[in-house]
């Protein structure tokens, strides 16, 4: 971790919680002679972790930031490259800084449900999906680092499921997570992005959302569900829901961004077309929810002249270009 | 977590990395039209995540806490309670504290090979064993909050591991860590005193060891192993290795630590004779270090006068009491 030249961080308190969660139990009586034998023995599970640094003095709306698939917390704190991720530079910037890692995952590993973690060597898929590149070569400009070190601590930083995904759990989780830390800018990544709309959309602690490359969950009132969007990896369908419902996403202000590298024209690598209908899709919601009153932007980020980024764009080579990006925006929008 | 009247703790640097661990692949090619296919990818497993925190001007010496079974970094961060944890305890004493999270826990889950994770309920053995109490009663004057929110924190601060414990992976994980941050002092909670051990003959970055409440891995001389100590938890049994293996530990200083309520008479509640036998051997251990020229001290809590511990001393009530015993360790060694 870089240290030189940089202004010591000043923390009044930090650490960490479980909340919310479920309980299971094995019906019987404990015996203390016989303790491994579950019979009447409890299970704590299905929660989240909630880790979390508060500068002193902080802004009024602390950041919950909520990482994305086959990642846990750690991917907001260190870059791969070694630098400050948006934990440190956001606390920096004077926010209370709450990190979930989602429920079966991470330190919220204790789950009530097995699914077998997954072994299958699955990292050249996730270089091209994720953006790096196509593998092996990454792609010219991109804001990785070339030094293979940083490769290594990216595939390493991948964390698997100790359950099954279930997005009743998860929104259950993050709600939980909002009762006990209040009002809050929501970020989140990846596949926490539908997830971050469906807590939105019942949760009135979430003040606004700023959502890095969601890939699903795009929600829609009935009705007005676009059309399948077929790509070389699979189709994506948006998901419809009552008027009503979708009406909350209208009340907060919202932004998603997206890296670079996402083509226009259909192509058969998998990796890249996933993302040409995820971005189409994106800017299809963004349009409904403006369409209904609300307050939501779509930062294709080559379009505003920044190039390279991949589908971590928070911990990308130029994170602080992109944390400054969303400091703009939250100041812009009254909440910086 | 309680901020009221606390000093701002000053961060010069903090971050995370994975090191060490281990790469398998699978033969063939990666064909990035069918990128879910395993063949001719790679998984990057089987390494520990190190989280840091370095304060301005920090002592010479950092500290490296590794955590228990069913247990990852957090629990030196927060106490059950809502209290500053070791972590923040020793960096408000100038320390750099660097957490593991052991290979195949939390977030260094990725693995190389697959174990299901328990789901079975086993709370009330962890209640026993762990010595809160005797389930459902914690113990008088224990050094544990009454509150139900504090067992509920407890209960979810578990951990179930991703894959099989495997002594070298872990050893070499924390070697790597040791390799990456250079000279440390040690601190190991429960299973990690024996593989703690392990990393210390084979590893001179380890400058002295704290370890709370050794549960196994009691190396001796071969030829100088204690006789196997039956108890209603099963049969403790010291490890023979080489001489020259275990002069190794006779090098740095070392301090091992017990809580409370540990019986000197056998007893059939399981939870509570399985410590009775793993006070008493490590006693002999501590003496075979000490009769071969080295410099190991035990200290059983209540015979100091500190009362009420549970096998968590470092997170208990008192745990500032606690800090206070390791610090004076460190001072009287020149380390502190």
């Amino acid at each position: 971790m870089t240290t030189t030249g940089q202004t010591p961080l000043t923390i009044q308190s930090q650490g960490s919680f479980a909340v919310g969660g479920t309980v299971t139990s094995q019906p019987g009586a404990f015996d203390p002679r016989n303790p491994t034998d579950p019979a009447g023995q409890t299970l704590h599970g299905d929660h989240p972790r909630v880790s979390c640094q508060i500068p002193v003095d902080p802004r009024p709306l602390p950041l919950l930031l909520w990482h994305g698939w086959w990642e846990d917390s750690s991917c907001w704190g260190t870059t791969p490259d070694g630098r400050e991720g948006f934990t440190s530079l956001f606390l920096r910037r004077g926010f209370a800084v709450y990190t979930l890692d989602q429920p079966r995952r991470g330190s919220a590993g204790k789950t009530t449900v097995a699914a077998p973690v997954s072994t299958a060597p699955n990292e050249q898929w996730f270089f091209n999906q994720f953006r790096l590149g196509e593998w092996p070569d990454l792609y010219p400009g991109v804001q990785f680092s070339e030094d293979s070190g940083a490769l290594e601590q990216f595939f390493r930083g991948m964390v698997p499921d100790t359950g099954p995904i279930d997005a009743d759990v998860l929104v259950a989780g993050a709600s939980a997570a909002l009762a006990a830390i209040g009002p809050s800018i929501l970020v989140t990544h990846s596949h926490a992005g539908g997830f971050g709309w469906l807590t939105d959309m019942q949760d009135s602690n979430v003040r606004a959302v700023v959502s890095f490359e969601p890939g699903s969950g795009f929600v829609f009132p009935k009705g007005e569900v676009p059309p399948p969007m077929p790509s070389a990896n699979g189709t994506l369908e948006g998901v419809p829901v009552p008027l009503d419902k979708f009406l909350a996403l209208t009340r907060v202000p919202i932004v998603v961004y997206y890296g670079d590298n996402i083509p226009t024209e259909p192509t058969d690598i998998s990796g890249r077309d996933n993302w040409r209908v995820r971005l189409a899709m994106a800017r299809l919601w963004v349009d409904a929810i403006n369409r209904h009153g609300g307050d939501a932007e779509l930062v294709y980020l080559p379009e505003i002249g920044i190039t390279g980024n991949t589908h971590f764009a928070f911990s990308d080579l130029n994170n602080v270009q992109i944390a400054d990006q969303v400091s703009a925006f939250l100041a812009k929008k009254g909440l910086g």
